[in-house]
C-alpha cells in the first residue's frame, strides 16, 4: 500500500510510519515540524521504502498529488499537545478546521478516493458528567476555557466534516476518537504527563502533580493504538461515525506519578502544583477521560498488548539509554 | 460611519443595511446572493451611500479593501436556514468557519481594526436541559444529526475564532447570539416558520405544524434585533464574550398557527405533520429555546418596540399587498 501520513513527524505519525515500514509499505509524510520533531523519523531515512516532506497542511503544494497516489491517508496534523492549544489559540481553528477541509477537497477530487483515517480525539466529549464515555452520548462544553474549547470544537468539526464529504462524495473515512497515547518519542514539552514524570523520576527530582492528582486518565501505548488504527481502517462497517481508541484501564495521575518512581527506583518526591500555575486561571479540570471500547471490539480483533507497567519499564529503559548517552536533553 | 456588511443582502443584513442608511451612514454590503435575495436591498440603490458587491466571501477579491475602510463590520454571511444546512453539510462548515477566518484576518491585518459584529446563534446552545439560555451555561450537543451539530459548531466556532483574533490583536468585537428573528424580507424557502404560516394564512390552505406544535419559539422583530445590535456594538464592556439578542416572549407553535390565523381572518385549517417528513429521520427537535437577556439589558438600554402581534399584522398587510400587485408568487 501506499501509506500516507500528515502530522507523520509527530508521536502517533511517527509509530504509524514504522508500523507500515515495517509491513513494506510505501510511506510518505508531511509535517511542517511544529510540534513533529524530524529525529522521531530520521531512522527511517535509510528505508528506500520512506520519504519525508516538510511542509504545512494548509500550503503545502505537494499535497494533492500525494493525496491522488495514496491507498490510505492518516491525518494527524493538528495543533495538539494543552501547552500549544492555550498559547495558539488562532492557529488551533486555522490549522485543524481549514487543514482538514483542505485535505477532504484533494480527496474527493481524487479519482479514486484513498481510504482516509481521521484522527478525532477524546476531547469532544468536553466535560460529559458520566464516566461511560460512549461514542453516542451527548457532548458537554463549558465556555469557560475558550482555548481549550476550540480544540475539542476543532476535532469535533473534523468529525463532522468528514461525516458530510463522505456522505457527499462517497468517500471512506475511518474517525477514531484517540484517548490519551504514550510511548516512546512523546515530547514532555507539550503538557503531556508520562514523559515528564519519566524525566523527573530519572533525574531524581520531583513529579509535579498537577491539582490533588486525583484526576484519573487512561492511557493506551501508541503501539497499541496504530494496531487499533490499522483494523479500524480495515473494517468498512466502521467507516463514517466516530468511534473510541484507547485503554480503559484507568489510573489517577497521582498512582501514575508513584507507579512510575516505583518502576524507575527512584528517590524522587511528588510535588503537587495549583492547576492555574500550569494552565493559567478559569482553567476547567478534566477530571476523568476513560473509553468505553465496545464498538472498537465489536468492529475489530484488537486487543492491548501493552501494560502500563510494560510501557513505562519501556521508557525508563529508553531514556536511560538516552541520558547515558548524552543524546536528552530535557 | 462607514459600515461594511457581509451577507448583506440576506434577511437581517437587509435590514442593518437599511437601519444605517437612515442614520446617515454609509452602506456597502457583500452578498453571493445564495440565501441573499437582490430584491432584499434593491430600493437602496437610488441612495448613494448604498452600494452592492456580488461576491462570495471565501474568494471576494474586494474584501480586504473594504475592511481597511470601514468603522463598522456586520458579519452575518454564512449558510443559514435548516433547509439548507440540512442539503448541504459540506459548505456549512466551508463558509461559515473559513468564511469568518478569512474575515477576521484581514481585519487584523488592517491598520485601525475595524469593529466588528460576528453573528453568533442561539444554535450553540444546542439541547441545553434547561429553559434559562444564560450565556454562561454548559453547552450540549447530540451527535445524532450532524447536519445540525455541523450548524452549531460552526456558530460555536465563529465564537471562539473571535475571542482568539480579539485577544491576539485587540480587536474589538461584538459576539450577539441571534435567537429567532421575523419579520419583512424573511423567505419561507428556508424553513423558517412565520413567513410561511402568513402565506399560507392569507392562501387560505393549512398552516402545516411539524410534531404536535408544542414546542416553543421566541420571536424577536427584526427592527428590534439591528437596534440591539448597533447598542451592543457601542458599547465596549460587551465586547469579546457571547450576548444574547432576541425577545424572551414565548409561543408555542401551534399557538404561532392560531395567532396567524387570528390576526389574518384567515379561513385556514391546521395541519400536523411529522418532524421526519419536513427535516428526514433522526432530526433531534429542539422544543424551546428563550433568550435569558439580562446581560443585554445589562449592557444597553435596548427595549423592544415590536409585539409579535405587531409585527404579524405587519407582514400580512405587506403580503397582501404583494399578493394583491401579483408580485408575490410563494
Amino acid at each position: 500500500m501506499n501509506i500516507f501520513i500528515t502530522g507523520g513527524a509527530g508521536f502517533i505519525g511517527s509509530h504509524l510510519a514504522e508500523y507500515h515500514l515495517n509491513r513494506g509499505d510505501n510511506v510518505v509524510i508531511v509535517d511542517d515540524l511544529s510540534t513533529g520533531n524530524e529525529q522521531n523519523v530520521t531512522p527511517f531515512l535509510k528505508d528506500s521504502r520512506y520519504r519525508f516532506e516538510k511542509g504545512d497542511i494548509l500550503t503545502w503544494e505537494g499535497m494533492e498529488q500525494e493525496i491522488a497516489v495514496a491507498d490510505r491517508i492518516y491525518h494527524m496534523a493538528a495543533v495538539v499537545g494543552m501547552f500549544r492549544v492555550l498559547q495558539q489559540p488562532v492557529e488551533v481553528t486555522r490549522v485543524n478546521v481549514q487543514g482538514t477541509e483542505r485535505l477532504l477537497e484533494y480527496i474527493a477530487r481524487a479519482k479514486n478516493h484513498p481510504m482516509l483515517v481521521l484522527a478525532s480525539s477524546s476531547s469532544v466529549y468536553g466535560h460529559v458528567h458520566t464516566s461511560e464515555l460512549r461514542e453516542g452520548i451527548e457532548l458537554v462544553f463549558p465556555i469557560e476555557n475558550n482555548a481549550l474549547l476550540g480544540y475539542a470544537l476543532s476535532k469535533l468539526t473534523n468529525e463532522i466534516q468528514a461525516t458530510a464529504y463522505g456522505q457527499a462524495h462517497g468517500m471512506s473515512i475511518a474517525i477514531p476518537r484517540l484517548f490519551n497515547a504514550v510511548g516512546p518519542r512523546q515530547s514532555g514539552n507539550y503538557g503531556f504527563v508520562l514523559p515528564r514524570f519519566i524525566k523527573q523520576a530519572i533525574s531524581g527530582i520531583p513529579l509535579t502533580v498537577f491539582g490533588d492528582g486525583s484526576q484519573t486518565r487512561s492511557f493506551c501505548d501508541v503501539r497499541d493504538t496504530v494496531v487499533a488504527l490499522d483494523l479500524l481502517a480495515g473494517n468498512p462497517a466502521g467507516w463514517g461515525q466516530p468511534v473510541n481508541v484507547g485503554n480503559s484501564h484507568e489510573i489517577s495521575i497521582l498512582d501514575l506519578a508513584k507507579l512510575v518512581i516505583k518502576r524507575a527506583g527512584s528517590s524522587s518526591s511528588i510535588e503537587f502544583v495549583p492547576f492555574e500555575k500550569g494552565y493559567g486561571k478559569h482553567f476547567g479540570q478534566i477530571l476523568q477521560r476513560q473509553p468505553v471500547l465496545e464498538k472498537l471490539q465489536h468492529l475489530t480483533s484488537f486487543q492491548h498488548a501493552w501494560t502500563l507497567e510494560r510501557t513505562i519499564d519501556d521508557l525508563l529503559k529508553r531514556e536511560r539509554s538516552q541520558v547515558d548517552s548524552g543524546a536528552s536533553v530535557a
